[in-house]
C-alpha cells in the first residue's frame, strides 16, 4: 500500500509532523499515545450520561466513537498481524463495525443510542486492552503495519472531529442547553471587509500521489485540470451577511434555491441555520460555550450545501468548484511551505508570481479543534493583504460546488479497507479546508470530505467565487 | 373529587391496605415513603447507562420515569397546595410532563432518550427536593390534597411497571443480552391441564363507583351489564401451547388473523412472540434473568392482541370479554375478601353457590413484582380444583376482547387531570389483572388497563374464553 | 347458510321487499337485472376518464367497483356452482379480488388507480358475460345457491354506495369541480330546533338472527343488552351548529379531543370537515351537485368519527351506543311495521307504549341514493312530534361510541366467505343507518356499518346522545 | 437571449435541419405542425383508459404531457406576445405548470393521475385553441418569439420522449402486459464482440456556445476540459452479458455497489432491470411490443445508475465521464459532419488523425423514435470497423460518471426560464446520447440528460470505459 507514506519515515526527518500536531521529533509510540489520548481528552467535560446519545442518525454516541476508532485497530491491526491475539469481546465486531460489509453485517446505524451497554467503563478497557496489545506493532518495521497504523491514526482524528459536532448536537438539542466549556470574553469584534482576489487559472494540478507522504485515496491519484479565470472571496461568509440574506426574505425565495434545496427547506420547516433560534431578543445561537446572541462578524456555521447555495446565489456569486479551491490553498496550504515546494502548482495570484506571495500559514489558517476554542473565529488578515484568501484551513469547512466523485485514475484501498471511501462517491458534495473541531495538522490542500446537501450538523460554512 | 378514597382513611382503619402491600398500619409518610423508594430500588441492579436509553418510542427512559412521577406531585400538589414552593428547576415542567395538554406542550415523547441532561444525580436531587417539600402536604386534611396524593402514588405504581418493562425492552434488545438478576433454579417444572369453568351470565355489575377505596376514573360508574352463559379457561396459555400454534404455520394462515394483524405481521415480519429467537438450538427467550431455552411450562408472554387473537382462533376459543372477565375476577379479587364482600355480585361457577366457593386470594393470584421474579409463573391449583380460573391475578396481563371506551356515565376528572385516561379511549384494547410487574396490591378486579392492539413489550398474555 | 333469508322466499311471499326498493312481487331474475343495472345507471354521468381514478387510497375507481362486484358472482357462484363455467379472463380473479386471502393474493389496492386496462368497454362486457351466465342460477331452488346470490346482490347495493363516494373524492378533489349533477332550487331552508328524547333504558336485544330476513353475518346472533337511560337527538347536527363548533375554535383546543384526534388534527392540518374549502366569500362545500356556499341548516357530513367526538364533547353530549341507536331505531325502522313487528323490543320514548307511537316511516326516515339528491337532506318532523328521532335511516351514517366488535356468540360464515366481516373487527367504530348514497331498503336496524375513526369519505354524520 | 438560435434562420439556411428530422427546406409552420402532431400520433395506439394513469410519481399521464406541451406555448408565447390572447381555461395554468414556480405554485405533481378532468377530448380541444392562436407568432419576426417558439419545440420533443417511457410503465406494470405494437420478427440475432478504442487525451472542448444552432442553456458554455488517456467501449453492454453479471451473484455483493446504491437494492428488492420477470421458463421481458423472453444480443436497458455503476466494477471497467463520452462523440455526432465541422475538437482515435476517421453518421448511430421501434436494437459496424464507438446516439441513453452540475460560467435563461434546468443541478447524474424513445434529431454530441441515480423508468443503458 504504497500511497501511505510510513509515519516513522517521516518523523526520523524530524520534520514538523502535520500528524498529531507534534513539532520536533516523536516516536511513533508518542504519536499514537498522544492521538489515542486526545479521544479521550476531548470526552472530559462530558457527564457519562452524555456518552451514550444519539440525537440524529446522522451523529454517534462519543461511546460508540471510543469504542469504534478502537475497533479499526483490532480489526485491521492486532487481528491479522499479531498472531495469538484474542479479541477483547466476540460481540464488540459486530457492535462497533461502522460499514465495512468486508467485516460482516454492521450493527444498525440508527440504533446506536440503544445500546447502554457495553458501560463507559467497558469501552475505557476496551481501549487500554488494544492499546497494550497494539505496543509491539507500534515499533515494527512491515510497511503495511506502519501504512494500517498511519490510517487509523488518521481514522481517528477523524472521529475527533466527530466526537465535537456530534455531542454537540447532544447538548444543543437539549432544552437545558447545557455548555461544553466556559464562554471567555472575545477581543476582536468585527469582522474584514469582504473582497475577492483574482486568479488566472490555466492548467493545473489537483490531487496527490500515493508513495509520499500520508494521503486517503480519495486525493489520489495527482492529476492535470483546467481551470478557467476566477476569483475567491477572502473569508467566509459571516453571520451579520448571513443575517441580511434572512431578513431579504432568502428562505422564502424559491428562485434562490435548486429544486431539492427548495423541498427540504419546506418540508422541513427550514428558516436559519441549525443552533440558531428566534426569540424576542433576537436570534440566539448555542455554542460549545452555551447559548448567546449570534455575533454578526463570526463566520456563519452549521449550513447546508443548499443553504450555501441559495446564498451564494442572492449574494450574486457562485461557490468555488473543488479545483478552484484547492488551486488556490497550493498555495497557501502550510505543507506547501516545505522544501518540496517547488513541486507545487500553486495558484498564482494576479499580477504577481507566486515565490513573491509565499503564504504565511500562521496567519492564513483559522483555528482548529488544538485551541479548544471549538467555534470559528474571525478571519485575521496576514501580512498579504486583506484580499488574500484567509482562513482557508480551519474554522468551518467550505462547502465547494463539486459533486463528490473519484478522480480520473482513482482506485480505492484493496480489500475491506476499499470501502473505506470509494463507496460513498455518490449524492454527496466535496468541502474542504477542514474546520474548528479538526485536530491541527490533519487535513491539507488535496484533502476532500464530503457529506449530503441537507447536512448540516458539521462545522461547515460558504466561501464565495466568481467568474472572472 | 369524591371517588378517591383518602388513603389516610383508610391506612388509619388498621385495615390491609392494597397500597404498598402494606399489611397493618402504615401511616401515610409511610406510605408515600416506601412508594417512592421503590421505584429507585427497581433501579438499583442498572448501570447509569442504562437510565437515558429509549429503543422504542412506547418505552421511556428510567431517569424519565423517575423524574415524571416526581413532576406529578410537584405540579399536581406543590405547586397549587404549597404556597411558595419553588419548582426545582423552570424548564422540568417541559421535560417531564407525559402528555397533560393542560400544563403545556409537551418535550416530544420519541425524543426522551436524547436528553442526556439532567443527569441521574441531578434527577435524584429532584426526587430528594420534592419528597422533603411534600412533608407537610402527607400530613394534610385537605380531601382534595389527599385524593390527589393517593392518585400520585398510584400512578407511581404504574410507572414502577413500566420502568420494569422498559428496561427490559432495552436490556433485552441488546445484542449482550445483560441480566436484570441471576437466574434461580426453578422447582415447578410442569403446567396444570387446560380446562374451562362455566358461569351463567345473567345480570351483572361492572366498575366501580367513587367515593369508597381508590379506583381510576376509566372504572366508574359501577354499571349493570347483561352476560350470556360463557366459559373461561383455568389458567393463561403457555410458552408450549404456543409453540404448537407455531409449529401448525399459525403466522402463515391469514384465516386465523384479524386484517389489521395479519397486515401487521407481513410488514414487522412477526413470527414468534417478542424476545423469543430461533436459534440452531431451537427457541430462546430473553428474560430479565438472561437469555435461555423457552420454558414450555410457563405462560406466554409478550404478545399483542392480534396474536392472542389469532391463537384464540386457532384454539377453538375466544377472548374473554372485560365483563365476562370482572365477573370472574369479583369472586376471586383480594379485595372482595372483605366485609363488604356482600356487595359484589360475584360469578357464580354453574351448580354452585358463591358462597361454597370463597376463593383463596392467596392461591389464585399469580406472581407480582413485589416477588422480584418478573416473571411469568406456572399457575398453581388451590382448594377450589384445577378448573378453577387461577392466576387472573399478576402473572400475565390478560388481553380481552373489549375495545376501551367509556362506560356508560363516565366522567372524566375534572381540569387537567382528566387527560389522565378518558383522552385515550380509542383504538385500545382493555387488559386486566396485572402482571408480574405489576406492584402487589396495586390492581383489583375492576381496574382497566389498555394498550394498543400491536403492543407487546408488556408482559401480555393470554387467557382462553368460550361461549356456553 | 342458513342465517341468510333466500330472496326467492321473500319474494314469493308477495311482501314489500327492503332489496331493491321493490313493492310487489318481483321475481329473482327482476331483482337481480334492478340491482345489476343500478350500478350502471348511477355512473351515466361519468365521462370515460373518471372511471379508473383513485385519487385516495380507501376509494376504488367506478371500473374497479363495477368488475369486482361481477367477480364476486363469478367466484361464489358461477365458479362453484354451473359446471363448465369458464370464467371471462384468467386475470380477472387476480385483479378484481378485494381482500379474499382464501381466493389468492389480491392484486395491491393501492394500485387500483393504475389499471387502465382492462378498459370500461372490457369490463361492461364481463358484466354482460357474467350476468348471461347467471340466469340458470337466478332459477335453482338450492338453498346455498339463493343464499349467496341473497349475499351477492346486498354485496353489490354496498358497493353502489361506495361508487358514488368513491366518485365523489374524484370529481370533488378536481380543482375543476365538475358537478355530477345539475343543482336543483330547494325549497325548505331551515332546521328543526334541536331537542332530546328520552329512553329508559333497560334489558333490549340487539341484533337479528338468521334464518330470518337477509341479514350480514356481524349482525347476529340476536342477544340481549342492558342499557341505562339516556337521551337522543331529534334530528343529526347541522352545518350551522357545526359552524359555531369552528368558530369557537373548536380545532385549537385539545382538550376537546380524543388524544388520537388531536393527533390527526395536528398531522393533517384539519380545520373543516372534508368538501369543505374557507374563501373570501366564506366556507364553500363541494356537493355533487357542484361548489356552493354551505347551507347552515343541511346535516354536517364527511366527518371523522374524531370530529364527531370532539364536537359532541364541546356541545355538552356524547355519541350514542349502538345498541342505544338500535333500541330506537327498532321502534323507528321500517322494517318493524312488517307482521313480524311484534317480535321486536322496540324502544318506548318515556311515558308511552311503543303503540302509541308507531312510527311513520314515511316520515322519519332521511333521503336515499334512490331520490337521486345524493346529499343529505334536513329533517322532516312527523306526526310523533318535534322531538321524535328523524332521519335515524338515510341522510348520514351516524358515528356511534361503539367499537366494531363481535356480538356474543358471533360466527362469521364458513370459509372464504367468512372474510366478509368478521377480519375487520379491530380498530373500527360502528356507524349506523344508511346515508343519501345508500340503496333504500338495503340498511335496517341492525345493520352495522364501520369505518376507521380518521375516515370522512363516507357521507358520515353525527347524531348527539346524552345520559339521562 | 442569444444563445437559442432562431429556427427560422435554419430553415432558411436549407441546411439539414436537426429538428423534426427535416431534410430540406422546411418552413416555421410545417415544423410547428410535424412536431405538434407528432405528439399525438404517438398517442393513437393507446385507449382513453392509458391517457389518464400515473403509475410511479416520476411519470405523468399521456394526457397531462399532451396539455403541458400545450401550456408551455400559451405560458410563454401567446401570453406574454399575442396581445388579447384569451386563455383556453382559468385554470389550466394551474394544473398544467410543471415546476415553474415563478408562474405560481404548480399542481403537486404526484396527483397528476388523479385528474380525471379535463377530458381528453378537452385537451385536445385545448391543443387546437393554442395551434390556431400560435399562427401568427410563426411566421413573426421578434427574435425572442423565435428564440422561445424553438425553446417550445424542443421541449414537446422531450416530453414525446416521456410519453412513451410513461406510457410504458402504465402498459407494462399492468398484469395484463397489453403491447402497444405488433411485435416484429428480427433479423439480426447476434452482437458485436465488445471493443474497447483508446483516446489520448489532452486539452478537448466541452458545451456548446449560445448564438449558433440551438441547445439548452445547460450545455453552454463552450469551455475547456483536460482529460487523461482513456478508452472506451464499441457499444452497450448487452442483456446477456448483464445476464452473466446476476448469476454471478451482482445483485448480492455489496462490494460491487455504491453504498447508497446498496442500500436501494436491499429497501426495495432489487434484483434485475426493470421490466424483467424471473418465470419458470427463464428471464421475462416487458416492451412496447409485448412481454418476451429476454434477448441476449439486445442493449440491457432500463437499468439505474447504481446497476451500471456495479455492473461496470463487476465487469473491471467504470462509465465513461461526460466529457470523455462528448469527445469522442464529438467525432461521431452527425450533427459535426456540416460545414462548421473544422470548429470541432472531436476525438482523435489514437494513431490516427481525425480526418481519415470520418465517421458515418447513418451507421454509428442507433435508432431512434421516428423508427417506430421503441426499443433499442444491437450496434451494427460500420466501415471504421468493430472497435470503433458505435450507437453512441439513440438506443440507451448512457449513464455517464459525472454528476449533473453547471459548466464553468454557466447561466441560466433569464426569468421564470431560468428554472428549465438550472435548478435541478443537485442530485442526479448526467447521461448522453438520447435513447430509442428520442425524436431524430432531437440530441447533440453536447446534450446533457439528467436523472436521479435509482431512476429507470428511461430507455437507460450502459457504456464501458477505462482508464488508458
Amino acid at each position: 500500500m504504497a500511497f501511505i507514506s510510513p509515519m516513522a519515515a517521516k518523523a526520523t526527518r524530524a520534520e514538523p509532523s502535520a500528524r498529531g500536531n507534534a513539532r520536533g521529533l516523536l516516536s511513533r509510540e508518542e504519536v499514537y499515545g498522544r492521538i489515542r489520548r486526545r479521544s479521550e481528552e476531548l470526552c472530559e467535560p462530558l457527564e457519562i450520561e452524555d456518552y451514550g446519545v444519539q440525537p440524529i442518525v446522522d451523529a454517534s454516541p462519543p461511546k460508540w466513537h471510543l469504542a469504534h476508532t478502537t475497533w479499526f485497530f483490532e480489526t485491521f491491526l492486532l487481528v491479522p498481524f499479531r498472531k495469538g491475539y484474542r479479541p477483547f469481546h466476540p460481540s464488540f465486531e459486530y457492535l462497533f463495525n461502522s460499514y465495512y460489509n468486508g467485516v460482516g453485517e454492521p450493527f444498525p446505524r440508527p440504533s446506536r443510542g440503544n445500546l447502554s451497554r457495553p458501560t463507559l467503563a467497558e469501552v475505557l478497557a476496551y481501549r487500554r486492552h488494544v492499546d497494550v496489545a497494539m505496543a509491539p506493532l507500534l515499533v515494527a518495521e512491515d510497511v503495511e503495519v506502519q501504512a494500517r497504523l498511519e490510517l487509523g491514526l488518521n481514522h481517528e482524528q477523524q472521529h475527533q472531529e466527530l466526537l465535537v459536532t456530534d455531542f454537540k448536537v447532544t447538548l444543543g438539542s437539549n432544552p437545558l442547553k447545557p455548555a461544553y466549556r466556559e464562554r471567555n470574553g472575545e477581543t476582536l469584534r468585527t469582522a474584514l471587509p469582504l473582497a475577492f482576489r483574482h486568479f488566472d487559472g490555466g492548467l493545473t494540478e489537483q490531487g496527490m500521489d500515493a508513495g509520499g507522504a500520508f494521503c486517503f485515496d480519495n486525493e489520489s491519484p495527482e492529476h492535470r485540470v483546467w481551470l478557467e479565470p476566477f476569483a475567491l472571496a477572502n473569508r467566509a461568509v459571516t453571520n451579520g451577511e448571513y443575517q441580511e440574506f434572512i431578513e431579504d426574505g432568502g428562505y422564502a425565495q424559491p428562485a434562490l434555491w435548486l429544486s431539492e434545496g427548495w423541498a427540504w427547506v419546506c418540508r422541513q420547516g427550514i428558516y436559519a441555520p441549525m443552533y440558531w433560534r428566534a426569540t424576542d431578543d433576537g436570534w440566539q445561537e448555542y455554542r460549545l460555550d452555551g447559548e448567546g446572541a449570534v455575533a454578526p462578524h463570526l463566520p456563519v456555521t452549521h449550513v447546508s450545501f443548499y443553504e450555501a447555495e441559495a446564498y451564494a446565489t442572492w449574494a450574486g456569486a457562485r461557490l468555488p468548484t473543488e479545483a478552484e479551491w484547492e488551486h488556490v490553498a497550493r498555495g497557501a496550504s502550510p505543507r506547501e511551505r516545505s522544501p518540496q515546494r517547488g513541486r507545487a502548482r500553486g495558484a498564482s495570484p494576479r499580477n504577481s508570481s507566486p515565490d513573491s506571495h509565499e503564504p504565511s500559514a500562521a496567519v492564513l489558517a483559522g483555528n482548529f479543534a488544538d485551541s479548544g476554542r471549538l467555534h470559528p473565529a474571525p478571519a485575521i488578515p496576514g501580512t498579504d493583504g486583506e484580499a488574500a484568501p484567509m482562513q482557508l484551513f480551519g474554522d468551518c469547512w467550505e462547502w465547494t460546488s463539486s459533486a463528490y466523485r473519484p478522480y480520473p485514475g482513482f482506485t480505492p484501498l484493496p480489500g475491506t479497507l476499499g470501502e473505506y471511501n470509494g463507496k460513498f462517491m455518490s449524492g454527496q458534495q466535496v468541502l474542504r479546508g477542514g474546520s474548528c473541531a479538526t485536530p491541527e495538522g490533519h487535513v491539507r490542500a488535496t484533502y476532500r470530505n464530503f457529506f449530503y446537501p441537507p447536512d448540516r450538523w458539521q462545522f461547515t460554512g460558504i466561501r464565495l467565487a466568481k467568474d472572472a
